[in-house]
């Protein structure tokens, strides 16, 4: 059986996001490819097209958890599961990880995070990239529980933590 | 048909809780059945407890939306529904209501605050309960996105500010 | 805490439905509700409505649990727990009760008897109310595995059963 | 993006269920791959083991709709997506798919069933199957309903019909 990573942000458009995030996304996918490891998402646009782009460059697979239907997978979604439940899907594309891997993201990306916190699933923020990420290891809110999550500086080694971690489950 | 307001926070034992956020709490229950609402929560200890005490004194209707069993909600829900789907409930809670009111909290509440801000849910936040509720007033995570969500300084103005919210809907 | 019973049938208007159908759904209101038990739907039309009037006019409450809205209840719902999940809130309506009883239905309805055979839930089947009901119980799917549902001649025993079943649980 | 096909039946193991469901599903399996679909299922044992071993044996992707943990899923299935809601993961085995494959089965089949025809997914029954699918073939239920199901009499049919149902869409 495959090893599953999730990659989590915003599914905005390119002006939404800091290219920085969308370039960490891509590496990230592409780091998860090469280890053998498949890339599941939300199937959407920004970070996760960014990602899914990255894993298909180094001949990954790519999952898409969707919101509703197949059609509202990015083009580098290689297998599309459309729910129906809309953004109620959340918890599918963490319960479906062996880790989470966050990038940038609002509302919805604090959503996964706290769902892989519940879980505890193996949760690793990339530093830099903005949002609710940034917010979280800038701010209060790793004061406030004992924090399970981990904090990367960069693509590579966000991917090395979750496959570091996965292995140790 | 009635209006439902939830009330969502931790379910931790009193020691893990302020003793004010339990107080509010228990208000914010009894504000809702003096207006006629339903209180809905996760029907567990804590927070939701002393919110379903308080309704319960005001001859209130309490619904308790279960992580499994009936068994587990507290002595003052009136109504269980057991989900069977553990912590992956949360988006119940606050899909059944017209307005969401969070007291302290950790990451279970930090869940249902995101569903909230997902689904266009009126979300009032009650201002020194502690928990991610004060990190998130106080944090940098209101700064970042458009916040949609209220700030009350009291339980009686975060029942009067959800009820206002409802019936503008 | 209450006892909750569920009530499965189709939507249709009346015109899709056997008046006899109607009428039973309306006694097994009637009866759930001076029992002091809880009526548990789906919140929708046809067999739905009929069970919520009748519960309503022995002063019961009625819990409906919407496909999507509160807006897509019945005029007789008390309580409307919005899901946002569609059809796929038909587990919900099982989960959530302490028996079911079943009328009539089509596949929604069969949908629902499934989950409740999967839940080990007390589950009766009123005779004569048409649909899968009356399939079920004339056909070859009760011989193949073993049964666990219940067959009643009419509303009242249908109610009877159900509260017996419940308290034995 | 790939084509998706369910294979839903029975998890008994091999003495509940008879020899020549599980040599269809098998086959049905290996019609799948070597069409180039990715077979989803519920990633258990009988029916789904042997459609995944078949899919394997022509190199496929298999993937699984776990009820809870990937440690549940046979040996055969590459990406399992472990949801932790137990039986209520059915509809995703159903909505994740282009077309929806049923042999023998029983509640559980009858559950996935009833969620393709809602949802208006093409189903196909493979016919001498036994099990629910014998029951509606030859029994009342598709009497009832305007059937939008097909009927194959061979693995080889079923997979024939899986595909252009698909293409059709």
């Amino acid at each position: 059986m495959k090893i599953n990573i999730s990659v989590c942000g915003s599914d905005g458009d390119d002006s939404d996001l800091g290219s920085y995030a969308l370039e960490v996304a891509k590496t990230v996918g592409r780091c998860i490819a090469k280890r053998g490891g498949v890339l599941v998402c939300g199937g959407r646009g920004g970070v996760m097209k960014a990602a899914c782009k990255g894993a298909r460059e180094e001949n990954g697979i790519t999952v898409g958890i969707m919101p509703q239907t197949k059609e509202e997978a990015n083009e580098f979604v290689d297998i599309a599961i459309p729910t129906g439940i809309g953004h109620k899907r959340n918890f599918l594309v963490v319960s479906a990880s062996d880790a989470v891997i966050a990038i940038g993201g609002r509302w919805g990306t604090l959503n996964e995070i706290s769902f892989a916190m519940i879980f505890d699933k193996p949760l690793i923020l990339i530093k830099g990239t903005g949002g609710c990420v940034d917010e979280i290891i800038n701010g209060n809110l790793m004061q406030h529980v004992e924090s399970t999550y981990h904090i990367a500086d960069s693509a590579e080694e966000a991917a090395d933590k979750a496959f570091e971690l996965c292995r140790g489950l």
